[in-house]
């Protein structure tokens, strides 16, 4: 046995996590001092929401700001930086997914602003101190301990609206990131007990909420696997994430890309991951977990081959080289060929 | 079942964990910007150890106060505090147990001065807020975020000394607070995962441990499990914590009692707790938890009744009565008539 090293350095931050726990919001702003927050959301139903933050808010909002768009822009996140100014906010209340959260971080970068953040998806993004931002087509991303929300408010009962696929393409995205912190050389005991929590519970309950999405209590499960997922986020950057991130750079959907690739990275890495293999075997409560994540896959309203999310079987070459190229060791090498092979599996 | 609600609320804490990890204390010091750091230990082998400590700190030293007793006597913290003054410290690092660490605490919170700890025990005092001093017999206790250690140095070479009735029953001690955090009414998602993590980490551990206290990698599998599980104390309030809290009031050693009355403590609660038992169950990799931990106990060199640590049954109905007083609600009440079954049986 291999003796245990590693630096546990987490920053501070408070969750606050019910049924209903939006109508604390204008609580929550006052602990962190906030007597003029900017409310950062998307257009359309984000703004409705963000509008009713700034109501719960009362005296201690400055405006709303529902500008937000998917992988900030950089004219997004100027917008949103002259939009803090002109308010003269002393805080950003971001209320949505990746886009209206990843908008606050970008302020929050330039101005040093707190954020409480009110996540409505299972993106994760408000647990790490991890930012980006889009310019001439390519995604800067950066971390910074600025950026990372002070406050956490989950509400599952914002998750109710939540459609099917996306639930479900989210979750398996959550999963994926997990499925990899096992064998990532970042782990710790800690995020390795984090993402077994978290694997337990989407195992359980992620199938429910496909199925059902009106369950408030497996709601609230699913949303407590996300922030779990979201946690170990920052250590997972291996094989499934690299594959991912090329798949995206082609135009590949997010999500989807991570759900249908997971199966086979999985199958592919936890041949030289005994111990990780073990914790999966106990989290999803099989033998053969990437058989496992398979199943769920296929029982899912999502796309389910890459074929189906428009990829270009000519391009495999050229994935194969880029993931080569990143000289990924962990758990087990990945050469041009593995990956043509992987490719080949989920096409 | 019922939805999920919880606050999440942890403070920052830097933790650094190898073996050889105390080479490192000076540059973790200077992270921490003292430039003269009073080291605080026990006497004897604890005060050679913290004469290694102040030699390896160098010029950011200002001295050693080796006067660290259990239970943190007044007249000790006063010296304490004396003499963080007069060598005008600027932090303090606290090597040994519960006692070092529970001096520089008392230090701190009159003080304000930062903690670096090295632990050496499985105390798991240094991942608490908790702080306690005596006076005239009775032990004040107390939550302050001003004693919460900023750093934690874990170095498993430093715990290869810990004799195996030590071992055993500071393990067992720990365990009993992973157990307990199961069906505390202060529970959340993460101590859960922490709690489970530790077990199955001391379930695999602890026995090779006691066997054979000189196998590194063991010995750091349990030092890991024992900080996991401190940070879950806070949580862990309940019949398990309360009966042993009465039992040190009559003058049983603490760490062995948790131990005696843990499988009994378990087997009474269990029955009212399915979803900590199916915890317990993968956690320890059996059907009946109670009896495994029963059978981990009788394995171990310690004492395995309450009559081996001088308990006087004649003062079984005080106990129950004061337990009964306690009105323990979860996950089942525990009466007068239960505790004194308890106690019969552990007898």
């Amino acid at each position: 046995m291999k003796a245990l090293a590693f630096t546990h350095d987490v920053p501070p931050q408070r969750v606050v996590f019910a049924s209903g726990a939006l109508a604390r919001v204008a609580d929550e702003a006052a602990r962190l001092k906030f007597s003029r927050a900017l409310v950062v959301a998307t257009p359309g139903s984000g703004a409705r929401l963000g509008q009713k933050v700034v109501d719960l808010l009362g005296v201690r909002a400055a405006g709303l700001h529902a500008q937000a768009v998917i992988h900030v822009p950089k004219a997004i996140a100027d917008a949103g930086l002259q939009a803090a100014r002109a308010t003269n906010a002393d805080g950003l209340v971001a209320v949505g997914g990746g886009s209206a959260i990843g908008l606050a971080k970008a302020i929050a970068l330039q101005t040093g602003l707190p954020i409480l953040a009110i996540p409505t998806t299972y993106s994760g993004s408000e647990t790490t101190t991890i930012f980006g931002v889009t310019e001439d087509a390519r995604k800067v991303t950066g971390r910074d301990i600025a950026v990372l929300p002070r406050t956490i408010l989950y509400d599952p009962d914002l998750t109710l609206g939540l459609p099917a696929a996306v639930s479900a393409a989210s979750g398996m995205n959550a999963i994926a990131h997990c499925v990899e912190s096992f064998w990532a050389e970042g782990r710790t005991p800690v995020t390795l007990a984090m993402a077994s929590e978290s694997m337990r519970r989407f195992a359980k309950n992620l199938p429910a909420v496909v199925a059902d999405g009106s369950d408030r209590a497996v709601r609230a499960e699913c949303l407590v696997a996300a922030w779990l997922a979201g946690s170990v986020l920052s250590v997972s950057n291996g094989l499934q994430h690299k594959l991912a991130h090329v798949l995206g750079g082609l135009g590949l959907p997010h999500a989807e890309a991570h759900a249908i690739i997971l199966p086979h990275v999985t199958r592919f890495n936890l041949q030289a991951a005994p111990e990780a293999k073990a914790r999966l075997q106990n989290a999803l409560g099989c033998d053969n977990p990437a058989n496992a994540l398979a199943d769920m896959l296929q029982k899912f309203p999502i796309p389910q081959r890459l074929r189906d999310v428009g990829f270009d079987a000519a391009k495999s070459d050229f994935v194969a080289g880029e993931i080569a190229a990143a000289s990924i060791s962990a758990p087990r090498p990945a050469s041009a060929n593995d990956v043509r092979a992987l490719l080949t599996a989920a096409y």
